[in-house]
């Protein structure tokens, strides 16, 4: 391939990595304070910016450039490099533009009405949004599978090549083992309502600032704001946007929802930087990304090392604290039980609440489950799996924000990120040592260190925004 | 024209509105909260965005449309709907794809060289990226004008029409008898640095945004921000954003900036929902625009009306002012001085700062100034027009964004805008009353409807994000 045309494939590749990031910011400002009338303004500009990048993945110019280059005698790298980007033409080539924007079209009114279901604790103001969201999921990943299955599709949108059979039998045998262990655990509600606000927000923000920041999360490279579900979005290693929530009487939620989301930061902000137009720098998958996510949030945040090392700066910000004793924190932060929201499970109980989106998400896109029946449905199997019923739509069907914006397929990665999470901790241990030791002296560079080399410089598809 | 024909061309000016909408965010959050390091790549996603839009107005298929249109018996309101198309097309048609792109780099670098330039007090940080944005700019006039001036190409963009002979001929006259007024007025340096906080920023903000509510911005279609220069933005109707800035020891630029930012959100908040893609619901131009800002910072906001009604709720506010009655605090928003910046300066000064900058990038503009000499040439012409000289460059030429932004032509509008904000407000006056009368009762409800039935539902130019 002659320079000028890899140099002209790079600038149709870098055309298209600006309208990613670009919609990327779009999303980020509606979740983030988007004024709130503003939403069919903003499922317009969604729409119109899909339809743009729709345009220039199908240019003929790109695919010949594409064909051109594929002739070459390639690296194992550049193969790679150019099969990320043949494998994202193809699938804009197999659904036509206005199918495009009609997705992003409802998945950003999703999103809306999802917030206002929300606010009227109503699932009626939600399941019109998302029935049209789905409808359009289906007819885009059918025309795509064709005889096959819709959910397969989505399912590879988040992780190429996983398969539902491979699923089915990992979440039957996660199942069984799973609720043979929590079957006897106390079932919680959510939120404490009523309880005293022993952790303010001023204080919690910058209990977790302080702490995203020395793990390793530059600031001058990214951000924190709220907003009602926690995300980490990344428009390029140089701006990554995480977000949170809390709640004044439990500092959990916002503590390891930090953690969370700077697990993902740190795997955008330490991406390579390479030329523009490159498809090779991004992230490898939504598995590899929920990896680093659980890793941080689980392996170092529930560490009893980690909370004898934050105890003191802990008991500083929180000095109405009942825990007392890094001991007595660490137990609090992995104390099991059976509760109704799923980002604020502990580690034993988190894989049933996927196990139920699971199931639910392939009955819709298999036709065993519409919509309107989807509330009972979810309030039944968490009846089944978790022993427990929801007490209104927030504790339920409300409280992710994923089908609203048109996630469907992403919610297994999250117990694939566990088990790979799992994993690299007793292949980071086997190189460095109990990990337990360096915590807490809060000594978290060597690990970042360790996850940089081994994880975050390979190779595979596009980067998206990494939800919690 | 055919119902379908009409609707075709709506559907591509919408996505040309949109292109423009989403423009408006990437800028607003550059200058409200982007990672300091992103700059790069925020360069790269506007030029990227600029070309698409320049590919979509120059596309073949919109002008057809418009031709067939053209043909059509159109009313007064369509032909001046169809004129707006053309023109844009036209300006778009004239300037080359790569040129477009090369100006939205330059204009976004130069804003972030700009900051930097303002945190070292260094004007020579900023100079390069200037230097570019003038070259830049100077070529893409000339290719429209051709033999004409370049820089009256440029005031065209904001007021259509407006000539540089005329405007010689009003600064002329205008700085004539400003001077003469203003010559023996105390000089005050800006910024009280050592003074104690007796405005502390919270009540600031807690007072401009109830100020902003009260005289009727919409907060559920609109925001307001922290940033580095005040301005408005306006995506649509439903979502206006205005900035602010404050000083804790004078409470005067964070609040006569905010009114005179929800003067430009009135306007946009005000505009007709028409049907999607229609060209005819914006602001008429750059001077009605400003004309509307300057009537509520000045009209309403230094009037002895509006301190008898604000008074109470004020002391409220900041009890330790030591403006303790309507008449100081009158008084004290009324003091004419001579002072470097032009954002805070009073009624009576305010457009001998527009003289400077309007002889300055006239001289930029013809070649008579280099970027290099700009910082003495302004430090010279404050001497000389407003008998000071700036102490640093945050009080000399770094002191607006305008020129970092790549809005050259724009100051001149600012005291169009003052001209026809008196003279709005005399007209205003003959059919209402005095307006003071209504200001004590903080009454400004009449004043906005009758600014939008008399003003603001007029027709002409696109929108554009105002400044402060």
């Amino acid at each position: 391939m002659a320079d000028a045309d890899l140099s002209a494939l790079r600038g149709l590749w870098a055309e298209i990595q600006d309208l990613d990031a670009i919609e990327e910011l779009l999303a980020w400002d509606q979740e983030t304070g988007m004024p709130a009338a503003a939403g069919p303004d903003r499922a317009d500009a969604l729409a119109s910016l899909a339809g743009l990048r729709h345009r220039r993945l199908t240019d003929p110019a790109l695919r010949e450039l594409v064909a051109v280059r594929s002739r070459d005698g390639l690296s194992a790298v550049e193969q790679a490099e150019l099969a990320r980007i043949r494998r994202r033409i193809d699938r804009a080539v197999a659904v036509p533009e206005e199918l495009t924007r009609a997705l992003a079209r409802a998945s950003s009114r999703g999103f809306d009405a999802w917030l206002e279901a929300r606010r009227s604790r109503d699932f009626a103001l939600f399941a019109p949004a998302l029935e049209e969201t789905v409808r359009l999921t289906r007819e885009a990943a059918t025309i795509r599978v064709g005889e096959g299955s819709a959910y397969a599709a989505l399912l590879d949108d988040y992780e190429p090549g996983l398969e539902v059979a491979w699923l089915d039998d990992l979440f039957a045998r996660l199942g069984e083992e799973l609720r043979s262990r929590t079957a006897e655990l106390p079932v919680l509600a959510s939120g404490g309502d009523e309880a005293a606000p022993l952790y303010p927000v001023d204080r919690q923000r910058e209990l977790v600032r302080g702490l995203s920041a020395n793990i390793g999360f530059d600031f001058e490279r990214g951000r924190l704001d709220p907003s009602e579900h926690p995300f980490c979005t990344a428009l390029s290693p140089r701006d990554v946007r995480l977000t949170w929530r809390w709640d004044e009487s439990d500092f959990r939620p916002g503590l390891f929802g930090v953690l969370h989301e700077t697990g993902h930061g740190l795997y955008e902000q330490g991406l390579p930087e390479l030329s523009r137009g490159s498809a090779i720098a991004t992230t490898v998958s939504t598995l590899v990304h929920e990896s680093q996510a659980r890793f941080w949030e689980n392996h170092v945040g529930r560490s009893a090392g980690f909370w004898r090392g934050l105890a003191a700066s802990f008991v500083e910000h929180f000095p109405d604290t009942p825990l007392r004793t890094p001991e007595a924190m660490w137990q609090s932060v992995n104390a099991a039980a059976r509760s109704p929201i799923r980002v604020d499970a502990d580690e034993t109980t988190y894989d049933l609440h996927i196990a139920v989106r699971y199931r639910l998400e392939r009955a819709l896109f298999e036709g065993d489950l519409s919509v309107r029946e989807l509330e009972p449905a979810w309030d039944d199997l968490y009846a089944e799996v978790l022993g427990l019923r929801p007490r209104h739509p927030l504790e339920g069907v409300l409280q992710d924000v994923h089908w609203a914006a048109g996630l469907f397929g992403y919610f297994p990665t999250y117990t694939l990120g566990n088990l790979a999470a799992a994993q690299l901790r007793e292949a980071m241990e086997d190189e460095l040592g109990p990990i337990e030791v360096r915590l807490e002296q809060l000594e978290t560079g060597s690990l970042l260190e360790w996850l940089r080399r081994e994880v975050q410089s390979t190779i595979t598809v596009p980067r998206k925004t990494v939800r919690s």
